[in-house]
């Protein structure tokens, strides 16, 4: 029953999600969907990558309360908008059609939706994006593919951020790698410091080519 | 119909974590459950709570997969047993009961509870523990109390671990505790690093107290 149920939700969330792709497409928008533990760095990421690409990027933070993503995605000027779950644990296909009503779209070329922190229930949600993407950090720990094993499957890339503290932390770099490759045989990993900008330019390439 | 079979499944947990409660006020055992985002230092706390704490302790250790927490729990020669919830994103009341079958209980006084990280969902389950406690640490960021309200609410303690590497992250102090005071008032804040065993002992005399 409970299992029938959980079924019933995830089917209705495939059909919305399929509707907003179609209105992506239609649009010309490509739309990634960005998932992380707490504090990884999504928003940094964001940030970096509102500076970098010079095209027209629209945001919609997802948070279980607060503004502050929102905030700081705002004083950079692009479009934005901040769903809050109160307490729910991830986007839905739903939310994210709401979202679009209150976003002005007309020359977008990509939008970026921050998920609820969670490395686990964002995972199990569709919401209709061209690309997964999910952001790992380096003060999380290298075991953390192999710990979370849907969400390092579901994506068709891995961030590691927090590149900088990496002296400072015991993680090893191979065993990551070993954690994704194991999961994940595709996806491209991108080593970065949103912080110091290491490493960005790849990710940003990565864009490009994907709205290209 | 969705909030209706949720509050169903949310009250069967309340039921299966009072009777567990009963069990271990029985056996003269301290339930603790541990909380926090993937990476923030669950284990790391309870290896060096093992260490600090002449008195018997158990463990159970709950992951979506894998067995690492609880291979390095087992080198310290206590009783452990570890949960795998295959994708599931909190541990329930059902999985303890199921868990305590497996444990040699005799002389123990603390049992452990490490739940899956998540930050979110783990604060809606209650366990049938005596006290609740999150895990943060600095590289998360100091809005984090902001952001995940209702877990920082739910618990009786707070531990701040990583402090050791507060020189190379942007994380204020004085913000985070104002974050947790917002919401939670009472809750003791121990400022640790597992790392190094700073601030350690606050911690282990807290525990102490329970027990006593």
């Amino acid at each position: 029953m409970k299992i029938k149920v959980v079924k019933n939700i995830l089917d209705a969330n495939e059909q919305m999600a399929a509707e907003n792709k179609v209105l992506f497409k239609k649009k010309g928008i490509v739309a990634i969907n960005i998932m992380a533990s707490p504090g990884a760095g999504k928003t940094s990421l964001i940030l970096q990558t509102i500076d970098a690409l010079g095209e027209r990027l629209a945001v919609i933070e997802g948070d279980l309360a607060s503004t502050f993503d929102a905030e700081k995605v705002g004083k950079k000027h692009v479009p934005v908008v901040q769903i809050n779950t109160d307490g729910g644990c991830h986007l839905d296909a739903a939310m994210i059609r709401t979202s679009l009503e209150k976003l002005k779209l007309d020359g977008v070329r990509y939008l970026f939706i921050e998920n609820v922190g969670n490395l686990v229930c964002p995972a199990e949600f569709q919401l209709g994006e061209d690309r997964r993407v999910v952001v790992a950090s380096v003060p999380e720990g290298d075991d953390k593919p192999f710990k979370y094993p849907g969400m390092f499957a579901t994506v068709q890339a891995v961030v590691l951020n927090k590149m900088d503290v990496l002296p400072y932390i015991d993680f090893s770099v191979a065993r990551f790698l070993e954690g994704v490759r194991a999961i994940n045989p595709k996806a491209p990993v991108f080593q970065v410091s949103c912080r110091t900008k290491e490493g960005l330019s790849d990710w940003i390439d990565w864009l490009k080519k994907i709205a290209s």
